[in-house]
């Protein structure tokens, strides 16, 4: 369908499961193509808890030019998803073409990583609020909070207003 | 606030972890106070991977008018759940006002348990389309099912088009 809009969920283990499922399934609710990205397509990852979720693609196989948003989940996922060139190259690159970038919990250590921060408006977990500070982000305290294509929450309870955040960004982006 | 809607969603142990969660996150996006019902108030019940889920309130405490629709998650929960007169109760008196039951996967047993399903079109994971053809439902095959007030859907990737359909149900109700 022309128009439909695609996003990429990164996925390794460990990550936090309702943080990683509720994006997924609420994008596809609004009608929106979502890809999950691994290190290896096929593979299964499990969530600290032990859902499952199978990577579709894997990180050196994306066309970053093929997406129209960015998510990255929270949990352990982001200590591993960091170490990935792949990774990095593709959020500095939907950074730079301003298109929708949404990070909750520990999922500001990609972010960090792939040096877009400085300057930025952000919340995630009080843990690695130094880390995001450090980082050059101004941290926030908020349930969700929008810097022009950058979304983020703190935890699962703030999922709702993340998402509905997401998804009004997501839709106003070219 | 006037007029908001109010919903409950049941829990005990081993509930199917999304098919909990994503129904009460995606109300509460939408507006709409959920609260979690289980055997006991403040009780944590853990999902078939283990995530946590507390019980708000407790089956014996609530008031069956209070609320404006209802919601059974998967899982083996529904197995503890039938078991309990209170719940049968709960089901009878919000099917008997026509108040919206969202049930997805194994939850039809308790609607089977509740003696409701008699001449109504559901659907459900295939484990369970015995038991419910044998409580005199129509059994069909898709993603998410209304007749009149039930909604149904048959597993987790059907949590968007089922709470699309929920949604739809409960806004629409008196």
């Amino acid at each position: 369908m022309t128009g439909l809009k695609k996003v990429v969920q990164l996925v390794h283990q460990d990550f936090e499961d309702l943080e990683l499922w509720y994006p997924v399934l609420r994008l596809r609710e609004e009608g929106i193509a979502v890809q999950l990205a691994g290190e290896r397509a096929g593979e299964v990852y499990r969530g600290k808890y032990g859902v499952p979720a199978q990577a579709d693609v894997s990180f050196t196989a994306i066309n970053p030019a093929d997406y129209d948003g960015l998510l990255v989940p929270g949990g352990w996922a982001p200590d591993k998803l960091r170490r990935f060139p792949e990774v990095l190259a593709l959020v500095r690159h939907m950074d730079g073409a301003g298109k929708p970038i949404g990070q909750i919990c520990h999922a500001g250590w990609v972010l960090a990583s792939a040096g877009i921060l400085a300057g930025r408006t952000v919340t995630s977990t009080p843990g690695i609020r130094d880390d995001l500070v450090n980082a050059g982000a101004v941290w926030v305290d908020e349930e969700a909070v929008v810097d022009r294509n950058l979304v983020s929450g703190r935890r699962p309870p703030d999922l709702p207003m993340y998402m509905r955040a997401f998804i009004d960004v997501l839709q106003a982006a070219k």
